[in-house]
């Protein structure tokens, strides 16, 4: 193997290492006094039972789903064939899941400690609060990326060596057995943001009606027994949730690009694997990158920008990573590479990857557009809040419905774009380009909850108003770096999706065949598979409702029944609150989970490949497109409400927080709430895990419900046709062994009893006898015939 | 021609005689006194001046579109070959679109005729009442079903005649030159669907807004400015709008069986024309089974189930068209058909048409069911409410989507049985089963708003309670049906689509091409087809918002400025708020149905008939789901509103009207309007005119931006080859003039010259070559060619 194998895991350790000196030096940082340090106590306490009760779980899940999976991985043969398969692929599911749950584990962990240090720090200056904020930040970024690359590229490297016994099949088998880290990395993914989505939201919203509303204390008020659980949300939903989504589309993303690639056959410097590894090694140097560009997001004093910061931080190290691609591209890639029919140079593979930071960016700049104070649409629902609570929904629902239009030509775009330059390993490597700066998006996503929370400490902890106020200016720039991370996560999740489309195509479908939308059953398929996002977005939106119910009813409680907390004479059962958000969104996130994992076994071991590929298109798109609807809406109520904060006019006349226009706006963020934090991102990893889990069972349903008709099954393979493929019925049987080629080798009697056998049509075995001269000796097909009818050659 | 051709028109013309003695009937009855009069008149006056205004922009339109249809009609040719069409379509589009019109117009005289005399007859019974309102509604019933039948079925024996001279063309072009009739029909349907909704919808919040909620007064007081507006709404957009939706449903779903029975050969005694004929009988007897089962709708007594008496003729009229249609299946077609590579028999497509009825009805079902007051999910609505208006909002969304799910998958159950049993051809006369009894359907659905009507004289009228009870009961009634009408609707439109889905590919594909969703292409094609009624929707929901405004304003103004008005001492001017609804529905109706119509242009003449394809598959099953989602979540709001003014249970408390959870329910309600009567239908008619459009252009568009490689190129028909079809890029060449065959009558010379003008390959030209002796004369491929090679036969 060339040495550059190892550069991919090297880079991740690289991540690693330097994720371990940062975390450790925003440990050193000063926690702050007494106070402070029980309440960041509280929150670190119920972040990690929530943990713990997520991973007691997801264990029982784990073992069975890998157990599962080890049995089908010893199923080798199909049709007499070798399937690419082994019982190792439990192993990296389990690794998968393990590294997952570990990267949500170092983000928790750092952001839990970030939050009170951010808060201490911001007693000094803003630049010192940045500082240690986005530093807690960078170490989630690092960690999940590391730990992907590291995963990905270490557990190839093992995987070639087990399966080196099998020749030419070694490289396939490895990445058909190292899509078992995929799934266990995407399935971790869906119950951390799932149910992270349904914890934070059903803390926030039951503490707002309860203590906001009926009791007229601010937010985060120490005397709200639910504060404490709406700090936890924010860890467990912005933090563990965002990063295990990311980390899941990372090494999809990797992985995707290494099934498209392993098609493409090469004559390299890297024993053919090129096109296999260049994604590892892009994504690694966007680690190094990454890094570098932490270095540019800091300010000077008081008054400096801190999303000009992070701007540039995060613009240096996407244009580092692509001038770098630049290079690793022409070191690697031959001149001229071919995939399924699609022919492409090495620089065709660099102007995809091009396409796809291209298509990140605007997708990011649209949703911030959607969803920024001040810009036309946040304007419009503020607008439509002076007249009531019901033209807030209005508006808010057609801001979300109108912001798809522009992604959604952008991502058309690019897809065909990138499937001009590359193909399909274009659609792929664009998406791969596009996540290769994972590390640098998710430090500044996993920034604003820290930031979130160092102001509610300082609130809680009762602070002077100066330190609220700078923890105020990273919690604002945070809340527009949630809604682009938004825009790149769902830009991501979407491209993923089809690049792990293509790969699936590839395995499960025969080369010729397709996936024809205009066959009735692939048409059901695209309408089942579009309508799951709207049942899973319902369950996960009457989750959040369910859970703050008990949350309300909570809260109610212990105002009633604990004297003196009103007058912080007695302190609130904040740990009760934190075990009931727990319960619930443990509870909840069961039923949408299971619909993503179930769906695809079912279609595709009952319906076959070409039904679940339009299942998977119709998820995706109808995905998309809620995703995006759902998070914008939600992001542009939220800001719209927070319009109200500061004052805005509408017709000339001013209106502030507790007017009637400004309850109508919270009318609009209370419904958001779980659009834009719930269910909106969990569409993210609705259509990945669909993808990923089509891909992992690619091999297994080949074949299945194959419709061919006797005319495009005798097409297969060129114009060598192979009679009696298809049995009597048109459907697909036995492909092989009845072709006319055998015939030359058989003898009169034997090609009948083949025709027979197989069902071949009376005019079929008729043309098959013909090529018999009297004496029953092989003379090959009658000339006239290959010119006249359609089916014998 | 068999004399059965005519049945179709003939029972049209018994369908409208029909209706010319019930609209008589209506007409003759007692139109109440002079007050009741002078209130019935200002609102047909206003729904008379809103059809005109409507008429005068569709007249621009309709003369635009009909000249370049007539001009594109002209083309005769592409490659050198006929392409069935002619300038005649034009005529076929403004007839269908001077009859969608003369459609909605009866339905709107008699329905603004009925709702007095309703008002009138329920000063004596609920009996009268009922027999005056529902015979208004089945004057439009048949008023739509009747012209559809004649002017399809007329028009088609007119175009047979005059393309007489075309020998085995005639056929083809008569049905091609009818699309114009559908198309002309869906165009003024949208226009009519959507200006409707929007003008119902703005008048109603509008009158709310400042009545009910601003000066307390009832609805439908004769003193809110409003409220003749609002009552207009009712015709314009639950009549007309309805009627127009249907007339158009009906057409294209009868049409698109039509095209695709032409493509079946057959030998019967209706000159091969059986599978065309087919449908339009099928439709013609629908008309007459529902005039037998108006005769159920009848109750006894003050204390009868007006409901039952409905559903009575409902399943009476559809029992007995599928009896007949057993029938008529058995007498006309015979016993074994084809359609692309799929035989059925007879009997299977009368199965077909069972499993229409069974869509339909199950459709309707699961529809009542999420809307009904009483039933789970209006009650999970309620109690929702309690907690407030962001709750009663979440509630509702989650009600919407989840409801999506049942339908979905019997859609999906449906296209794949009904393909089953019949092919393609199965699918689309399941749709035409479904419509056949389209009369009594609409008769039902135009039942409610004329009792809406009714009651809203009455209340206008103060007359006595009594009477306002028994409208209020037909008005009840007429609110479940319109719901179970919404389901059916779509899930009619679904099938169209569908239907005419499949008719696009049959024109304007190559046989043996593919719609391809795993080709990028044709994915981003799906994308942004599934995007467009998401941003359809937002255009709407925004129109009502923006013209709602507009009405509130000029109600406070007249408040304002007309002194009197509360006290009944001055009228207010209610033909001011008739035209701001006027004018703002024509306007807010434009940009929406530019981009049905011209979004299936711009894609199929740019990028083809296969980006086309992914574009209408996405659309469909978007605007299903957006259809499905915002109709239920709609009623399942308004009725959880309706359930307060009778008093609900929540938590063991009673609530009524006024109480806080009536508050946030009425917020739900606002919201869910535009929903339900705007954007949500508008979804039918958005995706059946985006296939129809699709469908007429088809053959101007066959060959544009296909993609085809080589291989699968030069495999079409069969395994005829048909070599240098494609480019040396792989592109799509002219596919005609260079096949092997050809070269049986060229010189060696003249196969030479093809070769290398088609960008034959070198072995592709070698091979060519090889079929010539050395004397140059042609003695074909040479066999160990035609075993060994994929390319060159």
């Amino acid at each position: 193997m060339h040495s550059i194998i190892y550069l991919a895991p090297i880079l991740g350790i690289v991540g690693l290492i330097v994720m371990a000196i940062k975390s450790a030096w925003v440990s050193k940082q000063d926690a702050g006094d007494a106070n402070m340090q029980e309440l960041a106590g509280y929150i670190a306490k119920g972040a990690m039972a929530f943990l713990k009760a997520e991973w007691k779980v997801l264990g029982i899940f784990v073992v069975f789903a890998g157990a599962l999976l080890a049995y089908s991985g010893t199923i080798h043969e199909v049709n007499g064939k070798p399937i690419h398969s082994s019982w190792i692929i439990s192993i990296a599911f389990v690794i998968g899941a393990v590294f997952s749950a570990t990267a949500g584990y170092i983000g928790m962990k750092v952001a839990t400690k970030a939050n009170v240090r951010t808060t201490q720090a911001a007693r000094t200056s803003l630049k010192q609060a940045l500082k240690v904020s986005f530093t807690g930040g960078t170490v989630m970024g690092l960690g999940v990326a590391g730990l992907a690359v590291l995963g990905l590229g270490g557990l190839f490297i093992v995987f070639l060596n087990i399966f080196s016994d099998l020749g030419a099949d070694t490289v396939k088998t490895a990445i058909e057995v190292l899509t078992g880290f995929s799934l266990g990395a995407e399935s971790i993914a869906l119950f951390a943001r799932v149910g992270g989505g349904i914890y934070t939201k059903a803390a926030d919203v039951g503490a707002d009606l309860v203590g906001k509303v009926e009791a007229g204390i601010p937010e985060d008020d120490v005397r709200n027994p639910a504060t404490i659980a709406d700090n936890v949300g924010d860890n467990v939903g912005d933090v563990a949730g965002m990063g295990a989504d990311l980390f899941g589309s990372y090494v999809a993303t990797i992985l995707a690009t290494m099934v498209l690639g392993q098609e493409i056959t090469v004559q390299d410097n890297f024993g053919g694997m090129s096109p296999i590894l260049l994604p590892m090694v892009i994504c690694g140097l966007g680690i190094l990158f990454s890094i570098v560009g932490t270095w540019f997001v800091r300010i000077k004093d008081e008054k400096s920008s801190v999303q000009n910061a992070l701007n540039l931080g995060n613009w240096s190290s996407i244009i580092l990573t692509v001038i770098a691609s630049y290079f690793v591209v022409n070191f690697m890639l031959p001149e001229n590479l071919s995939l399924r029919n699609v022919e492409f140079t090495k620089m065709d593979v660099f102007f995809a990857i091009v396409v796809g930071s291209v298509v990140g960016a605007i997708m990011s700049i649209v949703t911030e557009y959607y969803t920024a104070m001040g810009k036309a649409p946040v304007l419009s629902i503020i607008r439509q809040s002076a007249t009531g609570h019901a033209t807030n929904i209005i508006g808010g629902l057609a801001v979300g419905m109108k912001s798809t239009v522009i992604p959604i030509i952008t991502l058309a775009a690019g897809i065909m774009a990138s499937y001009y330059f590359a193909g399909l390993y274009g659609v792929a490597i664009a998406a791969a380009g596009m996540m290769a700066t994972t590390a640098m998006q998710l430090a500044i996503d996993a920034f604003g909850p820290i930031a979130d929370n160092a102001g509610g400490i300082a609130e809680m902890s009762q602070l002077p108003p100066e330190v609220r106020e700078r923890t105020d200016n990273l919690d604002a720039v945070g809340n527009t770096t949630a809604a682009t991370g938004k825009g790149f996560a769902i830009a991501s999740a979407a491209l993923t999706s089809l690049a792990l489309f293509a790969a699936f195509v590839g395995i499960a479908m025969p080369e010729n065949q397709h996936i024809d939308i205009y066959k009735a059953n692939v048409l059901a398929g695209l309408f089942i598979g579009g309508m799951i996002p709207f049942i899973f977005s319902a369950l996960c939106i009457q989750a959040v409702g369910k859970a703050a119910m008990d949350m309300v009813e909570e809260v109610r409680r212990q105002f009633r029944e604990i004297p003196g907390i009103m007058e912080y004479k007695a302190k609130p059962e904040y740990e009760k609150c934190v075990a009931i958000s727990t319960k619930a969104s443990i509870r909840e996130m069961m039923m949408p989970g299971a619909i993503a994992l179930i769906t695809p076994l079912i279609v595709g071991f009952i319906f076959g490949p070409e039904v679940l590929g339009g299942l998977l298109a119709g998820v995706t798109v109808s995905g998309v497109l809620m995703g995006i609807f759902q998070s914008n809406a939600g992001g542009a109520w939220d800001n719209a409400k927070k319009s109200f904060e500061k004052g805005v006019e509408i017709n000339g006349e001013m209106f502030y927080k507790k007017s009637e226009p400004h309850k109508a706006s919270v009318t609009g963020d209370t419904v958001g709430d779980p659009f834009k934090d719930t269910s909106g991102p969990s569409m993210n990893i609705l259509i990945k895990l669909m993808s990923i889990v089509s891909l992992v069972i690619a091999p297994y349903i080949s074949g299945i419900g194959s419709t061919a008709t006797e005319k495009e099954c005798c097409m297969k393979d060129g114009a060598k046709t192979e009679m009696g493929c298809c049995d009597k019925d048109g459907a697909h049987a036995e492909m092989s062994g009845c072709d006319m080629d055998k015939c030359a080798d058989m003898t009169k009697e034997e090609c009948a009893a083949m025709c027979d056998k197989n069902g071949c049509s009376a005019e079929q075995r008729e043309k098959c006898m013909k090529m018999y001269d009297k004496d029953g000796k092989y003379i090959g097909p009658v000339a006239s015939d290959t010119n006249t009818d359609s089916t014998a050659n």
